[in-house]
């Protein structure tokens, strides 16, 4: 679809269906991703894919435990993209922001559903994310920025609310 | 254009041409941008466009101070678009890193170049800044989280550097 409808279009979705994302399609999504412009052109986010059950359920608890309680944080989607980012380079959260941006408008082409979900920061701020971290083989300076749940959406595709009056001002 | 094209073809430019932005490519871009998720739905970030010689001047020089001098941090593009945010929403910087992105996107669409300047954090933390905040009718409370500064292209369109290896961890 054309970049704009694609923009105006894509909405959060927080009602999964339990099937796994077809993987040509995540793969083609990923790549794009990484394209996303960075802080000086150093490619410093980290994009880590979470498929199987154990490290799923684990990041769950981990989210809810920030939450203090409450329901799955990622809306039991089969697929959580984690975007973290090096502490050491000052744009890091923008930078992970933007990579996160540009994988939902991607997966949003290929008909994948996601919702931006939070609190990484403190999950990978914690004992139990800093052994993930290593683990994963990532360096402890990384932090986590925030997350995508993904999958194919369940029920009926949201629609937009009115924007904002006054969202743009032109001085 | 395809999304996946756009977000694989779209790179940051830093060489504009003199001349004005068409104002309905302006005006489709900014309309999109307004349709970037934010946090709890809430719409929270603001956009300030800015076109007139003067206050585009100022805004080169407050972000010469936070940069300690050097050459035009807005490399003269001909529109600057700030992304302004609220810090009591804690995923401010998060929503307005989307809605910039979301931005570059469709200005990228509609052939117009762009490129994700930063120091808006430092600049309306100053007096001069919430100065300007406060001319423009915006609360103190809004943080400067971004900018894109905005034009035509000028000369050869960058060619994307090779993607870091592992830039995609599957775990």
């Amino acid at each position: 679809m054309d970049t704009l409808q694609a923009l105006k279009t894509r909405r959060s979705v927080r009602r999964f269906q339990a099937g796994q994302v077809d993987a040509g399609a995540l793969d083609r999504a990923l790549e794009a991703a990484t394209y996303a412009p960075t802080g000086m052109g150093r490619q410093a986010p980290q994009l880590v894919v979470v498929q199987d059950a154990q490290t799923l359920d684990q990041l769950r608890k981990m989210n809810m435990e920030v939450l203090g309680g409450g329901k799955d944080p990622y809306y039991g989607a089969p697929t959580i993209v984690l975007a973290l980012a090096p502490e050491d380079v000052n744009t890091y959260v923008e930078d992970a922001s933007c990579v996160l941006t540009y994988l939902m408008l991607a997966l949003h082409e290929e008909g994948v559903a996601s919702v931006w979900v939070h609190r990484e920061r403190e999950m990978f701020a914690s004992a139990e994310g800093k052994a993930l971290l290593k683990k994963w083989g990532i360096p402890e300076k990384y932090q986590g920025v925030g997350s995508l749940a993904v999958g194919y959406a369940e029920g009926d595709y949201p629609q937009a609310a009115p924007r904002r009056e006054g969202y743009v001002l032109k001085v």
